[in-house]
Parts: C-alpha cells; structure tokens; sequence
C-alpha cells in the first residue's frame, strides 16, 4: 500500500495507555504510518454507536485505509477477530457488527478471519486484543501481507442490530442514533427517503410531544436557539437548533423514535 | 511547501467524526501532511475563546504550517470563507475574526476570499465547511497551489471584539481571557502593560474582593494552595495557586474585569 | 536515530493550547518526527499516576523512542530537567520520579542533567518547561545530538515512592494503582505475586466488604455485571465486572488497600 493511513475508533477513552499502546506497537512494524484517530469516545461496549460514528467518517479517507475498531465487549471469548477486504479498504476488529455498515457502504469483497499467530504479538492476552492482535495485524496490512496469510476466507459475519425506517402514505418512523457534540439530534432518515413524503414543512413527533419544523439548508436559517429539521452532514435528518443544543431544549436522546409527518402549509 | 503541517482549531469536541473526517479529507489530498490538533475544546461558537487559544499556539510552529480554524457559528450563511497569508504562514476558515488575532501578531500579507469550487468537495453541505471547504483547500494550499487560485484577494476581514486595557495613573483595568486545565486566570494584561505601574507587588480588584498578590516568577515560590501573580507562559498576567485551582477558590470566571493596583509595600 | 518517534505524557489536558504548543517547538526542530500522545490526563499533579501510565504505555514502543513527560509540579524551582537514556529508548522531562518507573524497567544506562541553553528555547519561562525545555531538548535528541551535548551526567536521581505488596504465608496486601475507563481497578500486585499463595479463587478484601473472585482469563468468563478478577493487560491483577464499572459496583478508589487470600474451595 502507498498510503499507509490507519484509523483508530474505540470506547477506550483519552485518560488510560490503551490507544498510545496501540499506536506504539503499530509504528514498530510500520514505521512511517500515519495514524489518526477517529474517535476514543464511542459509548462503551456500544456496537451501534460505533459503527455510526466509523460508517460517518470511514468514507472521507483515501482508498487503501486501514480502519481498526476495538469496540469490543466480548474480547477474550469466541468471538473471532476479523479482517474485512472492501473495494475501497481494510477493516480490521472483532466479529460483532460494529464495521459492517462502515464495510458495506465501500462494498464488501472478502473477510478473513484472523488466526495465524505470526502476525499477532508473542503474548496475547485475553483482555485487550486491540494491542495484541488488532494493532499488529493493521500494520502488517499496511507492510502490504497479503490477506491469505492472516487466515482463512469466512463465509459468514454478524450484522449490526440496526433499526429500519418504515414508511406509510403519510409518515416516516426512525429511530435517533446519535447526539453530537452540539446537541443536533441525528436520526437514521435518509433524504431518499424524506423525498415521497415530505415538502417544505415537517411536523416530527418526539417522545412527549410534537414539534412543526421547517426543513431548511443551514443552522442559521432560523434565529439562535430557534429549532430547524435539515439534511446534515451525515446525509440523515437532523433536528438542531441553531447555536443550541436541540437534544437538551427538546429532551430527545438516542434510541427515541421519530415520527415524520408532511405538514400541510406554512405558517 | 516543504514543511507540510497543518493544525486544527475546532469547537467540535472529540467524540463525534467531525475532526477525523476533516482529517482523512486532508491526507487523501496531501497524504504526507502532518496534521496537529491545537484543540477541539474551544468553547461552542465562542470566537473569542477560539482566537485566544490559536493565538497562544501559533507562534510556536514552524514557517509555512497552515492553520485551520473551524469555530464557526454562521456556517452555511453569507460569512465567507477566507485564507489569510502571514509572513510566516496561512490560515484558512471563516471570516469571523476567530484567526485576526493570530495573524496580526505575524504580520498579514493578504486575505483571499475562497470562491473556485475548484479545491471544495464535490457536495458542499451547508453545516460543515471545515470538511467540505476549510480541510481540502489547506490540503491544496501544502501542494502548493498559489492563493489566488481560490478566489481573489478581499480588502477588508472581520476582526474580533476583543476587550483592551484601560490604564490610569495609578491603575490597569483588564480582563479575564481564559481559565486554564488547571484553574489558572489568564488576564489581558501583559507584561508591557504592567511595567509602568507595577513592582513587587499588586493589588487585584475581582469580583467582590480585592487580593494582594506577589509578582513571582514561578508557581513554587509560594506555598501549595497560597496565590500569586506571574507573567505566565502566554506572557499575560496569570493568577495562580500553586498546585491549585485559582479560578475555584477565588471565584473567577472567564469575562470577569480585573483591576490591579500597584501595593504601596512588601508585607 | 532512524524511528523519530516521540511520546507525550503530560497533565495538561486537552482544552489548552499547551499540548499543541510543544508539538509545535518539535516539529519545528526535527520535521519528520511522528508524535504521539500517550494522554494529558494524568491526575493534576500526581506523579504516581503519570509514573504508572507512561511505565504500561512505553514497553510497546519502538527502540529509540523519546518519552517526554510533563507531570511537573515543581517547574520553575530548584528540581533539575534530566534525561534518562536506558537500554531502549530516552526520557525526557523533570527529576521528580515520573519517568523512574518506566526507565528501570527497560535498563537505565546514564542519567544526565539537562543545563546547555543551546537546546532550549531562546526565552526559558519559568511556568512551562514543557515547551521551553523538553519539547526543544527531545526534538534535538531525534536529530541525533549526543547526549553529552546537553549537559554532564549526574549519578543521582528521584525514584517514585511507590508502595510495595507485602506478603505473608496465606495472604497478599497491595493497593490500588489505578482506575481505568471502563471502572476496571487495577492494583500493583503481580502475576508472580500471586503463583506462590492463590490457585482457582481468591478472596479479596476491599475497604468495608470482602469479596470472593474466581480468578478469571477475561471478561467473558462472567456473566455481564458480575465480578472477577484476572491478571489484566498490565499484568497486574485486575478486579473487573464483566461490561460494567468494578470501581463503581464495589466502591473501590485508587489508593484503598487490597488483602488477597486464597479462597478454600470453589463453589
């Protein structure tokens, strides 16, 4: 690979030696990589929660990237460390979901289980297969080993859990995935779908109450503190506020369900 | 350019894609870049804080590092996107004032207004210009494309609001700027400021209170927990505690006037 | 050296520009240097804590690698800037035993006072030597420069003042080291610690309960939200919950005392 790009995304947090081991073991067997970080902030143990954040940022890195992802509640048990060839790159983690929508987006080409020792550290341990088996397989990846010698092709791997949006003549139900930094609330909407059944004005029902929306293009389309509905940046619905934080003004968090509903004229 | 780096400035936080994204745009157009983080903490739309923290950080990298700089309440609305060339540098964002003060201190060249789609992102999404604008055209300015390439030069640039010193015969009056990791109450005043008016000692007027502080050199030369006053490492006038947090004991938030009083004499 | 990679402990965390600022200085010395950071949040001030992180991350580095680490908080006073070269790598940063831990474990070949101005920057504050001092000194040593350069040899240095596991015929008595993210508590007692008194369970006494723990391979050998403990990453006996906080459940806080005994019989 000319690149040599590697992405870290883990629920390890900034406080402990978890990621800089990583990144250590990594620079010894590539040297010039350049790694970056994606987040170390996933909700632990969350597999939704980082397979939205990856699949959000994997598309905006040149091909042949390596993307490592240690969300990993089930490290140390049979869960099997995998490699995902895609036509756009590698993902290297655990067999849970969590790089499968972020992998399926580039298109699928193959996925390797991970099981010669050659490639992983001389001790592995049973608690932190990030430093142990994930770190040194991307860097060999990134060295250019061929994928066979990792291990065999595998026919299978687990889909993440992800909630569908379902569509009737007048209405959209999703689902919030995610609350950013901001507050702006993101929902797993699409544009393709808001298109059939929605026009200039929404009205969106939230947990508790309902709320008429005007559909707009930018935060400052409406006064600050002032809600708005948009396309955002991740290409979902986004209900934000502008200058605020939507998801404390408007009380939403992850999980809640959102009903979309054209809304007859304006005001 | 030989040197290659860029930083980033954002108030976006370290748990969603934003940053990463930014930064995988980077490497796939100047995949040797050296991207370094100033912060992502800056405080949400708070451009005051932004400038601050950019302005601390700057003069320490090298000839030619391009700064990025996304603190950027009216993304999407008419504030134009700019480059802003200094004697030693650039810096690319919003024409907001967040990068005046940073730039100023280096001596500015020439403000460009980025206009050519040319060096944008196929879609340019109206909530998030430092991927869609601000990171493929610092991108493109560490290739060494010339700056009027990306539209041309614009007369007049947004410059902050930010608060000056008033000075007395026998009196500064300044202004909290910001309340460091550790509690410490950085001033606007500097060292210039006080050398006409001030010795050993000094009387700080902050809210609601009024402390006789010792102009010291470093934080060891009082007890732990005891204030002081010394030119800190931004070479502003800092209130400290050492191994302390002055901002809590002594109450002091960021925006607090200060007022400092030359000490008729030593205890 | 060839690898040019340098590491960051320090407390700073990560709103300021102080971070930022020393990369800055380092790249500005040796361009091509890959800095990472091990994490700037270390407990303010807490030197066993900086000791403990850097000692885990460092053993995963490269050869040759530069640690700098700014847990420091006697700068400016009479405590001398040291470096320590062992037998794989340099430290850099104050003599205060931060970085003792990690460089004894790797075979410390000389210690030397940092005192040649050459190598730092032209203004020396006395607030952050972080910057001024150990930010240029460690930049100098990835060109090369040789450690005689940057001042004499000194035979003394501070260790760490790092409590001890006593032991006795049927028990253990350690202390708590560490908490990390994800709640796990990590105590300073050993692998070989342990061989000599515990085999299948042990009993652990925490302050105000004791505990009966089947010692354990990894997590998943326990049902989620149930307790173990293992020999974890660190191998230093760990006590964990499977997917939850042991810190929190239990009550545990780095510092409390931990009493291991060999439990009779399993269940």
């Amino acid at each position: 690979l000319n690149a040599k790009i590697a992405t870290l995304t883990t629920d390890f947090g900034l406080r402990d030696p978890y990621v800089s081991t990583m990144k250590g073991v990594m620079l010894g067997i590539c040297p010039g990589a350049a790694i970056v970080d994606i987040t170390h902030k996933v909700k632990k143990f969350d597999i939704s929660n980082g397979a939205f954040v990856l699949a959000s940022a994997a598309p905006f890195f040149p091909p042949d990237t390596v993307h490592v992802v240690v969300v990993d509640p089930g490290v140390g048990t049979e869960r099997r460390p995998i490699i995902i060839e895609t036509k756009r790159g590698f993902f290297v983690g655990p067999d849970n979901g969590v790089m499968t929508l972020a992998a399926e987006a580039q298109g699928i080409r193959s996925v390797h289980e991970i099981s010669s020792r050659r490639f992983m550290l001389p001790h592995v341990s049973n608690t932190f297969h990030g430093r142990d088996v994930f770190a040194p397989v991307a860097a060999h990846l990134l060295n250019g080993v061929d994928l066979m010698e990792f291990g065999p092709p595998q026919a299978e791997f687990v889909k993440p859990n992800l909630s569908k949006v379902v569509k009737t003549d007048d209405s959209l139900a999703g689902e919030v995935l995610h609350i950013d930094h901001f507050g702006n609330v993101i929902t797993n909407i699409t544009l393709h779908d808001l298109k059939d059944s929605v026009r200039q004005f929404l009205s969106v029902e939230v947990p508790m109450r309902e709320i008429r929306l005007k559909l707009s293009k930018s935060y400052g389309d409406v006064k600050p503190q002032e809600p708005i509905a948009l396309i955002g940046s991740h290409n979902f619905l986004e209900i934000a506020l502008n200058q605020g934080s939507a998801s404390s003004i408007l009380k939403i968090n992850v999980g809640d369900k959102i009903l979309v509903r054209r809304s007859i004229s304006s005001e």
